[in-house]
């Protein structure tokens, strides 16, 4: 059967994140002063073909933590759909 | 009050995505080949002063609309968390 996988990543809450940080800067100069913090990461929709659910959520784990998600630098959630 | 507000965007389903296909080439040569497509956007959380959660999600779609998503190659779905 095949699955929808959702990976989330997004910088470590520890880390700057330049470019949310030039996403605030930007909607600031737009009027959109409410917004007060901005983080940026990826969102990445996986197909996978698998035998259950649990499958696919170990496929995607695997998938974020051997290429999708650079440990040093972010975190990630993988939920399948 | 101070609401989470996530802002998922990703490319059109009509449009290529080079970057999903090139993770997807990744992903099969690390063996993971049960993985059938793969599509990336970006997730951006916005951080929203805002006095009702009605006004947060506003605040995030206006947000979305003028700065973060292009609507000619992406869509995007704005939730307040």
């Amino acid at each position: 059967m095949s699955y929808t996988v959702q990976v989330v990543i997004m910088p470590l809450k520890e880390l700057l994140d330049p470019q949310g940080k030039a996403v605030l800067g930007g909607l600031e100069n737009l009027g959109l002063g409410a917004v007060t913090d901005v983080r940026v990461g990826k969102n990445i929709t996986l197909q996978v073909d698998a035998a259950s659910k649990e499958d696919a959520q170990r496929i995607g784990e695997e998938a974020a933590k051997k290429l999708l998600a650079n440990a040093v630098m972010e975190y990630f959630e993988v939920t399948v759909l």
